[in-house]
């Protein structure tokens, strides 16, 4: 069998296909995905660094967290589910990953910390999902913050970052809500899309990679419902983070 | 661009051949993996369970085990990593995993809680990895199994369960050992080995689906070492567990 007709055989595999998900396809076609900038290239000793809040944090044990590709210091979500792939399908490149998000985080929450959490590691790839808490928590009235202090917090923390490690190549992941969940009343819809655009807003005048999740959730729901992707309407199910682990993977390398 | 275009298109690009892992590949082409028997067809409703020892169990929460797709009632390891891929992948088909693995087990202790925690649960997919305690507990002197107690007490184990669960379609994965893990000694390479040969003959002789583990590991040594894939040579780290799971699924859906 040539190449060719092995990558169209391998292609139409029911296995394959199971790695491409239809999900993602019909989400965000190939060129969406592929962002203005150019996916990354591993190298050898790369650092990889998953920031964020509960989302990226999913439960991982704090005291864990100084040991690279730890399965404890990882949680369970998307950050576990993304850095296994990557470690299982680079084994040459020795490379090491860490997961730093914290729950209940905000952006400058993230920025307050930024030092010991994120420039100390000098990583190469870095990876953050912040802003659903930027949003729910305003709902309390407990945080005050807009959605211009959103914006103007997170491109001030890129900013930074690039300033400290002129070498970073920064992914941005999309925030999302997951419709019909618990947690989200019928004001979310046009309250938390501001924040949303901010993001990809940053990320396209950075010229960083950027992850498309709403638009990945929302094809999602047409096939299982809010339970089935996160139940609260933030906090995915393992389901719903191996959706976006997919996501990840298929837009950053 | 037409299905066919598309498809190469997709096959050769940088992600996709993340998710056709070479080393998956290299260790077990196709026709390899394809079995004699048909893989499973996943169909609305299915029940799919994993059961094993500690590479299932992963610290899994035993108090979470009745709630199917727990991300803590599952662990981390490749159960998990298995379990979330297909739900990701399959989310019309409604489908209830389960992980019942409990470290330690040895085959003869599945057998003495199938009842409960198999049967009971009326997998229509039944994945099972046992037999590295069946070996490593005679080397203290406290178990006094041989290889063939594990072979009569395997074939028992899936002759009950076909009886008991006429339709049921079982996956036996090949117990295995990770060359250079410091929990082993120079008497495991042809120790262990009969263990292995004796779980693909039950998969073969009852025309079971079967995962073929030892020569995908043998093959990612060759780019990192035992520390990289399970330090003690029996419990894999993230990136062990995810090879496992990409091997199961290659082999099984």
């Amino acid at each position: 069998m040539n190449r060719r007709n092995f990558l169209i055989k391998t292609a139409v595999t029911g296995t394959t296909a199971l790695f491409l998900p239809k999900i993602i396809k019909a989400a965000a076609p190939e060129t969406a995905l592929a962002n203005a900038t150019e996916r990354y290239k591993l190298s050898k000793g790369n650092i990889i660094l998953f920031q964020g809040d509960s989302i990226t944090d999913a439960g991982r044990k704090r005291e864990d967290e100084a040991t690279p590709n730890s399965p404890t210091g990882f949680g369970v979500g998307y950050a576990l589910f993304t850095a296994a792939s990557i470690l299982a399908n680079n084994p040459d490149d020795a490379l090491n990953l860490y997961n730093r998000g914290i729950s209940g985080n905000k952006v400058f929450q993230l920025a307050e910390r930024w030092e010991k959490d994120c420039l100390d590691l000098r990583p190469d790839l870095l990876s953050i999902l912040i802003g659903v808490n930027d949003y729910w928590h305003t709902k309390t009235g407990a945080y005050k913050g807009t959605v211009e202090t959103y914006a103007t917090d997170y491109r001030n923390l890129i900013s930074q970052t690039k300033k400290a490690l002129p070498k970073v190549k920064i992914v941005i992941m999309e925030p999302f809500i997951i419709h019909g969940g618990t947690a989200l009343d019928n004001t979310w819809e046009d309250g938390f899309a501001p924040y949303r655009i901010a993001a990809k807003k940053i990320a396209s005048d950075n010229n960083l990679i950027f992850v498309p999740l709403q638009s990945v959730f929302n094809e999602a729901l047409k096939h299982a419902p809010a339970e089935y992707w996160g139940k609260d309407g933030v906090h995915p199910t393992i389901a719903g983070a191996q959706l976006m682990a997919q996501t990840w993977l298929k837009a950053t390398l």
